[in-house]
């Protein structure tokens, strides 16, 4: 029989997924599984669950439970948006030392990967011994190292499909539409809006993201190029698109808000969802251009892109519960800390493995779309975008043209 | 064998529905069933269509295409809101004349069955035979005479399942967050925002519909009042809300627009949707009586709502195939003109039966949602109207707590 090795405790991190608890199901199963973890503590709501011993027994949920739990988007712990100082650190430590914790897991994106970096640290310079290991996650799928991050393949099925029936919707009653998309600095998610096409005049027909800096002019002529070919223009523009005429390359959503106090994150990063004020710009920009008699209107996903229920791609919410498999296996191997990351295995089918890397390879800086992924005129994705993302979402739904109508 | 009639037209008209291509189908099958109808023109764009001799031959669709396209959402002849005046009546039976079309079909809401009422009144004044037939449509469920129309449950689906992961979104990162519905003067798409609530705290914590008036500060007063109970709120607001201090009972988005010319289509609708004005109105307006450390954001769900593929009833996708039949059925059966309702039967399982009524009952007027649908207080819906709408959304997806986090 395994020895305990000691007690775990898990929290999870930073904007929610729809996969997000596939990954906490992942670490129950597999640390229960291993007979190694005497306990999992839960944390509520990340760090400031461990600071304030606001736990729960995750070994005491029943099966069918955890089986409900994974298949349910938005963390089911609570999340949180805090960078730890070491002080509060240590202040961890000491919950952790009374419980016998010595295996940390945490579920989250960049930041979250940096909090688990920062505790990392501090257990090691104060000689407190934990392993630290971050699990990833974020619909943006701006992680470095890892090939694609769990939670991006359903928030991009919902993009893509959001797409399909908005193009649609387009063609039935023409007009110029711009929507906008999740993502601070990467443009995966925006990109993700071009997987939905079947036809040559499909929309979304210009795709902005946030690694082509443009100015608004440029952005007006194109859609007016647009609709003058097409009698109508689908436009898809991520939230973080960056204004090639600022000088310290500020997103349209800054420059809009004129200096007026944006609501910032511990983190530094400013409030760019949950508002509807980059697209309603977008639209009045395009309106005062072209006139008022074209029928323009815009819409903001929002939310719904990382939390909607029932469409979430199978292959994600697999590599979910994966990442949080492995992530237990790779803390029992002893191998220290690290961050789980996948790797694509060459050849024309797509396979996954998973890997070890290093926190710091992982935490606070982003990556962004490779520039191979991006149309040289910047307003548009390739075909090495398509075959890279198309694997992640899963089949998308029926799409039917009638032949008098191609 | 039986003798041809004539031959027939149909057009899609208003906004798109997820399950507007199933209405068409089941006219194309039914008319093709029937071998009364020589042949079926499909009008590009509805009546501009007509206008336009712009059409495609139906009965020339292979089966397997037409399935897809039933399985499509958004109008796949292509939709227009057009009000067509007594001369533009007398244009289109010259072009109908021509092609010896005496059978109409018009699949919409409210608008839609005005036109149709008109061009039945047009070719009885002017002697044109012409049997029209309106095939309803709405997500706005707004139509009168019938229990509930095809496209909303649908429509209902997207927002029940969207409040479900929004309020798991919610729990997950507290704070207040504002969705916006569609729904121009009634409240049932809004209302059915409480489909997906499964524990007591969930959310949305209020629910606003057009049918009650009310006033900026009562909303952020109740607003304030589940945050403080809470620490969280969910909030539906339909985009047809209306300002109870408005001399005219104005809707907000009109109030909020002081006067600036909001766009409007030739059946006098002002444009709600396609904007987050509303959304982010609300949420400055919580903001400033709040304080600005709470989070507060706003989500505007816009044309989504309609046409997302997957996210469909296959109770609305049904009930609309079986509309587009009856329409047929009706038209051959030597009634006259009118439009197709569904009477729910008395009982505890629910079953439908499809029954014509007269046009002038479902032509350009609404209905809101019953009193005995909407709470006293006006901010939420009583367990009549989850009764009444539950059968019409079809399954949720699964949802389940920990049970440490219950």
């Amino acid at each position: 029989m395994d020895l305990v090795m000691g007690n775990a405790i898990i929290g999870q991190s930073g904007g929610p997924t729809a996969v997000i608890n596939q990954s906490l199901v992942g670490v129950v199963e597999a640390a229960k599984a291993s007979g190694k973890i005497g306990q999992l503590f839960g944390a509520r709501h990340g760090v400031k669950g461990i600071l304030g011993e606001d736990f729960v027994h995750l070994f005491d949920e029943p099966a069918d439970v955890l089986e409900q739990v994974a298949m349910t988007p938005s963390s089911a712990l609570g999340s949180v948006r805090k960078k730890p100082t070491r002080d509060e650190c240590l202040a961890m430590f000491e919950v952790m030392k009374k419980r016998d914790i010595h295996y940390f897991f945490y579920i989250g994106g960049n930041d979250s990967a940096e909090t688990t970096h920062i505790i990392q640290q501090v257990a090691q310079d104060s000689g407190y011994d934990l392993a630290c290991w971050h699990v990833p996650k974020t619909v943006d799928n701006d992680l470095r190292v890892t090939d694609h991050c769990p939670g991006y393949g359903s928030a991009a099925r919902f993009v893509a499909s959001a797409f399909m029936g908005d193009n649609l919707d387009n063609r039935s009653l023409p007009g110029i539409k711009i929507n906008v998309v999740m993502g601070r600095h990467a443009g995966f998610l925006t990109a993700a809006s071009a997987l939905g096409r079947k036809y040559p005049d499909d929309g979304p027909h210009l795709i902005y993201m946030p690694e082509r800096p443009i100015t608004r002019d440029q952005m007006v002529e194109e859609i007016a190029a647009v609709y003058k070919h097409l009698g109508r223009c689908v436009v898809a523009v991520s939230e973080g698109i960056v204004d090639a005429n600022s000088k310290d390359h500020l997103t349209f959503t800054e420059v809009i808000a004129k200096g007026n106090e944006l609501a910032r994150d511990t983190h530094g990063n400013v409030q760019l969802s949950g508002s509807g004020a980059l697209g309603d710009w977008l639209m009045d920009q395009v309106k005062q251009a072209l006139g008022g008699s074209i029928r323009v209107r815009a819409d903001t996903f929002g939310y719904l892109q990382r939390s909607f229920p029932g469409v979430i791609s199978p292959t994600d919410a697999a590599e979910a519960r994966m990442c949080g498999k492995k992530a237990v296996e790779f803390a029992l191997s002893g191998m220290g800390s690290g961050s789980v990351a996948m790797i694509r295995k060459p050849g024309p089918d797509y396979a996954i493995e998973y890997k070890p890397t290093e926190l710091q390879n992982v935490a606070k800086e982003t990556r962004g779309m490779p520039d191979e992924y991006i149309f040289e005129k910047g307003n548009d994705v390739t075909k090495a975008f398509i075959d890279y993302a198309s694997p992640l979402i899963g089949e998308l739904p029926p799409y039917g043209r009638l032949k008098g109508m191609i």
